[in-house]
């Protein structure tokens, strides 16, 4: 690892006063660690003089890249342009082509500038200008000997195509860091303490290669950092890797920063597969899931969401005898449950899931967090139980997530 | 307003990689406004010494109320207790209280406690101890003559009960702070440009009065805030929202903080009515928030997602002729899938919806966004056209809330 590290500062008077979540910092981290360069601090003030200066003084003490959002609209109140102009000792000029840029920007918009914003082609002299093509206020860098200071709008789509387009770029030069590639492992269906005791030697082997863990609801992502300067590191890194693949190979879904929907998507378009779904426990979370994916409609025919004993067997042919004697929270419903949104769409695929998501609704013999999964491909079909826990949205977020890996696991031939 | 201001100090690692999103110090940041007491700067730094001492210098130079979260586990990197003990100038000592509820935790959960966790029962020995009912890391809180530093653990549920149970009561009591009285009104289906409009007057008639508009994806709260201490201030602010709520009254759906569904869940189980979903446009979404409300089960009966064409026929009797000659994206479509899932599950009450949720499907004349939503409550119906824009999981969700507004103001008898 190199020792360049980076501070965000976050301007904005909505955060602190709780109204919007902070999701620049978070999105900005993860942007810069993938990068191999860590965040030592955060920090979120007001859009006011004093603060700006003494956040900026703070950071520039400790930090070589310092990486500030917020506080550049034309408004009176936003001001973070006159006060930064300040702090590095400069004057704010008009810039020509930014003004350009808004005017056309209105223009193509068909709207009359408000003149408030031609404030926005005013920018500190010494400042270079980082193009915004998405909104008013340009982005903004100061280069200092070993620093690097990185204005730019809070505006979530407009700062994050200047991450992308020029700021990873221009830090990555400027202090010639390392070349780092991020592998990534999107695993689901088992714990996090299960992964580490299946990996546990491979980590022994290679305790000099960084390796992390990072456990959500619906699964466990790794992530290897590989430093591509050093052919050795890398080659060994990339030993490692396989050999994590080879062992945990069964509950990785994918590679990449895909949900395990857009997975599940792609191998029904690759296919010519339809699927239908038939959902209790998850009461619509899965179809919502699915149809979140742009251009799911090709695949996907419709789900049912059935919330009585009626509906399982009106819609779904769920047989009054399995009701009866097992219940509607058992491996048969959500065996018939599949089976019957498959006849009711003609689906190739389906899902299917039962339980009691709680927190009410359960029985002497059947708990909260209770689930059946089933999962149906033309004639192979699966069911399996699970106990997940008390919280009712958990339990729907978790039992989505199993239901799909089941699909997947099934289509590709996965033993479960 | 009094002068008191607060600062929020998170300590994790975690944050700073970019894997977990901040919202412990989001929703600290409400409370605390909610009561009044405004929060001018929020830090996040790693689980190191040096770190924590300096964010605690730089606030205790800066606020009244320090409130810190993370840092408490028991393991060997969660230094902060050590560090704060060192800061404070005072030692650990063993809490006999805290170790026996730590004992009996792990007792009730039939788990031999781990040495390890021993730990958890060191304290400050200056400092006062908030109890954890929900795990092991009790809170700490050390008060000095003009400030009060509290220390809470960064598992949000053990967190949360602190901040209501006793941490805002001990802040309120410690400063003598003004009763502060917040009133929310939550509306759906006007933009904030239309209800400054509408209030314009009454604005500016109580211009003494704060009110702040809160613009979210599914509708605008509205909040003020008011100052029990001052008899007059209160009568006034009391005036200006009954006002207020009478010149927007339709649009409001509620007084609390609680969602759109959880109000139409109310309104279906005091009147013993039954709700089924069609749905297209919003894909299982509006499904997926019915059954997050526990007991749903209730009233809702189902949904049935419909993607295409045919099953719209089959499942919802859609007539072929409304298809061919309107299209699927149509007022007579949506309305006809309302009726015919009323039919199909025999409920009370319906929505439906559908359109084009993008950002593929758009037509020469139906573009990205176009939408068509219908409610139905025995024979009275409502249908409703909308052009949202051309994301689609943002199209989806104000097609949900839509869709369940229509639904509220037929069942209230409020014109559309």
């Amino acid at each position: 690892m190199n020792s360049i590290k980076a501070e965000i500062i976050t301007i904005g008077n909505e955060i602190l006063s709780g109204w919007t979540l902070n999701t620049n910092a978070h999105w900005i981290a993860q942007k810069c660690n993938d990068i191999g360069l860590p965040i030592q601090w955060m920090t979120t003030i007001a859009d006011a003089e004093e603060e700006i200066k003494t956040a900026l003084l703070n950071a520039s003490a400790r930090a070589e890249v310092i990486l500030c959002t917020g506080g550049l609209g034309p408004t009176p109140d936003d001001i973070t342009k006159k006060t930064i102009a300040s702090f590095f000792n400069t004057e704010l000029v008009l810039d020509e082509k930014t003004l350009t840029h808004v005017l056309k920007l209105f223009e193509s918009r068909d709207v009359i500038m408000p003149e408030i914003n031609r404030n926005q082609a005013l920018v500190p002299e010494t400042a270079k200008i980082i193009p915004n093509s998405l909104g008013t206020a340009p982005g903004l860098v100061f280069e200092k000997t070993n620093q690097l200071f990185f204005f730019m709008p809070g505006v979530p789509k407009e700062m994050k195509q200047m991450i992308e387009l020029n700021i990873l770029t221009m830090i990555k030069s400027f202090f010639n860091l390392a070349g780092f590639k991020t592998y990534l492992l999107r695993t689901t269906g088992i714990a996090e303490s299960r992964l580490f005791e299946k990996l546990e030697t491979a980590l022994e082997v290679y305790e000099d290669i960084p390796v992390s863990f990072l456990p959500k609801i619906i699964g466990v992502d790794i992530k290897l950092k590989i430093n591509e300067k050093s052919d050795d590191h890398r080659k060994r890194a990339e030993q490692f890797f396989s050999e994590i693949k080879k062992i945990i190979k069964k509950y990785i879904y994918t590679e990449e920063e895909k949900e395990l929907e857009e997975i599940i998507g792609e191998i029904l378009r690759s296919r010519k597969l339809s699927l239908a779904i038939a959902e209790s426990f998850t009461g619509g979370l899965i179809s919502d899931w699915i149809t979140n994916i742009p251009g799911s409609s090709d695949y996907f025919l419709g789900s049912l969401t059935s919330y009585s004993n009626e509906s399982k067997v009106r819609e779904l042919g769920v047989s009054e005898n399995t009701l009866k004697n097992l219940g509607a929270v058992s491996e048969q419903t959500a065996l018939e449950m599949a089976i019957g949104v498959q006849k009711l769409f003609g689906a190739d695929c389906t899902i299917a899931s039962t339980g009691i998501a709680g927190p009410g609704g359960a029985t002497e013999t059947k708990s909260v967090g209770l689930c059946f999964l089933s999962a149906v491909y033309k004639n192979k079909t699966s069911v399996k139980k699970f106990n997940f826990g008390a919280n009712r949205r958990i339990n729907k977020e978790r039992g989505s997530m199993a239901a799909l890996e089941s699909l997947r696991r099934l289509l590709l031939d996965i033993e479960s």
